[in-house]
């Protein structure tokens, strides 16, 4: 099996779904393109349709987009582990990964993934309101499950937030204590701490990305 | 079970989360609100977090975003039979599906779903580029399942993209072949052509979606 990302310190989701792999300990060859490099579309060109990462090859099966690679994991080699078990949990976690996956545009657009520094920047109305909205959805499910991931175990849920937890460090965003307390258990995790060993040690900057003033 | 939706005729994940029940004859109650009107945020407003339509209800547990209540309703009702049953052809339909939950941005703000009407308008490359993926990816389908739904049996795939053949028809947009008796088939669909008498029954205009020139 092999996963296509892009560069970790900016691709936040590829880190979506490559964290499935590291958190489930399950073998895959990380190939690494370089974000919008011609490199970059020449390799998934030949591949998927449209170009983008994560792209996950297992022989003769491609699967496109984060969401489709993590249903895909969970149903054929993880048992159906990655969702929470009670059906009205599973429901919740669905509908939160499924809020991340099709929106929160305006903090996507404005605070890029950019592991690696320390920003101050200027945000919107519209942005304001999608980090209160995910500080509310934390708190919520950390006082559910105080301490735990968001539906206790951790769950594909988990790894849709995970680009958020790190956007909020870099960009400093205070949280309610609960929220924080969850951005702290996902920043810690080994898997966390992995890619964000492997996102520092690159050197490539994708201009784009780099919003924001430094600190 | 209750669903909340929008206006029939512009609401296009209204449609997308309705359509299963349709399709597969189940029994809910469908509870349409008034698109932007205070009444449609005070109403979802004490049931979800995202204020958006379509939303499920099901006794003790709340369902927004369309993919999530496809999801929620293939597996608590209909014994997964609305993904394909084949791995590879299930992997491929989940992609095709998270591409539609996920992207086509330009092609849903150009384009904006009006049942109703026949519209002539002037597209962006980008939303040019939109058509020419889904014509592809269409005729790719057909080309394997001749006649058929994407996957050969109905599938969430089909509800994900049942909107966009309703948008082609509104602003009269030309496909290739194969791809054009996709967009047939879905629009001559008993649970399409209910949804479609619905929609002209209604008299409410949203004046957001009212894009282009009138045929
Ligand atoms: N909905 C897709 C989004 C994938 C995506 O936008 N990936 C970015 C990198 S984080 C990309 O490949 N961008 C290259 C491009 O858009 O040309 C998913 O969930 O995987
Ligand atoms: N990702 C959501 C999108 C839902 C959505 O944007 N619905 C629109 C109507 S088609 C809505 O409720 N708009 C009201 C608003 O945004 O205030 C889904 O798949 O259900």
């Amino acid at each position: 099996m092999q996963i296509y990302i892009g560069n970790q310190n900016y691709s936040s989701w590829s880190l979506r779904g490559w964290l499935i792999f590291a958190q489930y300990n399950l073998e895959v060859e990380v190939i690494k393109l370089p974000l919008f490099k011609p490199e970059f579309y020449q390799t998934l060109k030949a591949i998927t349709p449209t170009t983008k990462v994560p792209t996950l090859v297992d022989s003769n099966i491609t699967v496109w987009d984060s969401l489709a690679i993590l249903e895909y994991i969970n149903e054929c080699y993880l048992n159906g582990q990655a969702w929470p078990n009670d059906p009205s949990h599973r429901a919740k976690a669905r509908a939160l990964a499924c809020e991340m996956h099709s929106g929160f545009t305006a903090l996507r657009n404005e605070m890029p993934m950019n592991c690696r520094a320390t920003r101050r920047i200027k945000l919107s109305e519209t942005a304001r309101h999608e980090i209160e909205r995910i500080d509310q959805m934390w708190s919520q499910q950390m006082s559910e499950f105080p301490e735990e991931w968001l539906f206790g175990e951790w769950s594909i849920t988990d790894a849709m937030y995970a680009p958020i937890a790190l956007r909020f460090q870099t960009y400093q965003i205070s949280l309610s204590d609960l929220a924080s307390q969850y951005q702290k258990k996902v920043i810690n995790s080994p898997a966390i701490q992995r890619w964000l060993n492997e996102a520092s040690l690159e050197t490539d900057i994708v201009q784009e990305d780099e919003a924001g003033d430094e600190v």
